[in-house]
């Protein structure tokens, strides 16, 4: 089980095999057995196989092949639509159009689909999963006809491996757990971990190529830059808005 | 393994039995090997052990018990303190100060806080979430020292189970999974995937107990009630701005 976690690699290419349908529900039954805040399920899983509608959500995922190649797509969504109507079918009356239960269920839909992921791996299918979800949530809600107080939060791809992929580097391990209460980061601590990352021959060659400095620049100036988070952030909070997460007066 | 995702209940009350450092490294290190977006790893893990803090956690998350009794807590927190550090650094101008950002941090810890938790689970360790801990957290800052560009956003215990809990409930599958497309809920399937749930003997009892017509009210006026949903909201939304994650201006 263990090695199955330390040996996760994310998987970009797929071999043209369909996921049979018994295995992919069994994977979706590790899902629902996540923990929930307060035994709520306050998530949606969306399985998409279509062709047709997965060259929608490509488009959404900044038209990243994998999406049309992997035979199958699922996004995970905080919902607290199903759990409202059952309220107010019950006379009970549901105070979830805010932001503290928006962020309860994206969390509820996060611990899913990481579940998913692993029964996944441990199934021999491989995924990956596409920060552009929130990116473009806006545009995967009208491509799946997501209602009110329902947000893609994060979004995968399955499929069997067709993929070379290696295992990533990551930082050493005292990077990033604190003991007790969280040390902060001084100039020498944030040399020693990152050094060994920036010396990778991989790294050095991507810096080469796209004449930076460093590796940092590579994440500030292409991949990761203010300009794109402003102007994500600012669609994801106005998406949170349209779908009712942030009525705030009492 | 998937028996393992298949069988996860939350432990409430723990043996007075340490965990291991060995294995708890262990735990931890599988953590660090779920997805990141980008491999930034903007996440960072505090285990707290002293019984001392712990008391000071215990009042942030409403004075739960398990929090004093289990041996070990970690506070999962979306994390881009140490990124942005390293990029000023190496004179990169980060831009991660916005909800974008934070969303992804949030995203890669909790992909990070469910790893450990299977992993933990595989080495017989049970585990519970906390879900104050966004209720709470600008107290948990202030406990652990939690310096700006960092937000907790998950909290769990660990620890050798005391506790004779049960597979809880769940709605059926087809309650929470959609194909191809979201497919809402009419009532008469609000009906169908919400009555098993509320014939159970365990909520029957519940309902009395409280004086409640159903169970939704248990929901909407006990635990989860409007009033406390707003109020935890504008914290919950203060501490993103004075973290430093709602800078919208160029």
């Amino acid at each position: 089980m263990l090695n199955s976690l330390l040996n996760h690699r994310s998987v970009r290419k797929f071999q043209k095999k369909e996921i049979d349908n018994e295995i992919l529900n069994e994977i979706l039954h590790c899902g629902i057995r996540a923990s929930t805040t307060g035994n709520m399920q306050v998530y949606s899983m969306i399985v998409t196989k279509s062709q047709e509608i997965k060259k929608h959500l490509w488009e959404s995922h900044f038209k990243q092949n994998m999406v049309l190649e992997a035979p199958v797509h699922i996004t995970f969504c905080a919902d607290f639509n199903r759990f409202n109507k059952w309220c107010v079918q019950r006379d009970a009356s549901p105070g979830y159009n805010n932001f503290l239960s928006f962020f309860t269920a994206a969390i509820d839909a996060l611990l899913v689909a990481q579940n998913v992921c692993i029964a996944a791996e441990a199934k021999n299918i491989g995924i990956c999963y596409l920060g552009t979800a929130t990116y473009n949530a806006d545009k995967i809600i009208s491509t799946l006809n997501i209602p009110k107080l329902v947000v893609p939060v994060a979004a995968i791809v399955l499929g069997y491996s067709n993929d070379n992929s290696v295992l990533t580097d990551r930082l050493p391990i005292d990077a990033v757990v604190h003991n007790e209460t969280y040390s902060d980061y001084n100039p020498d601590k944030i040399n020693q971990i990152y050094n060994p990352k920036e010396n990778l021959d991989l790294y050095k060659k991507l810096i080469s190529e796209n004449q930076k400095d460093n590796l940092a620049q590579i994440f500030t100036d292409l991949r990761y830059t203010k300009k794109d988070n402003l102007f994500f952030s600012k669609k994801f909070l106005d998406t949170l808005e349209k779908q009712g997460f942030m009525n705030h007066d009492e």
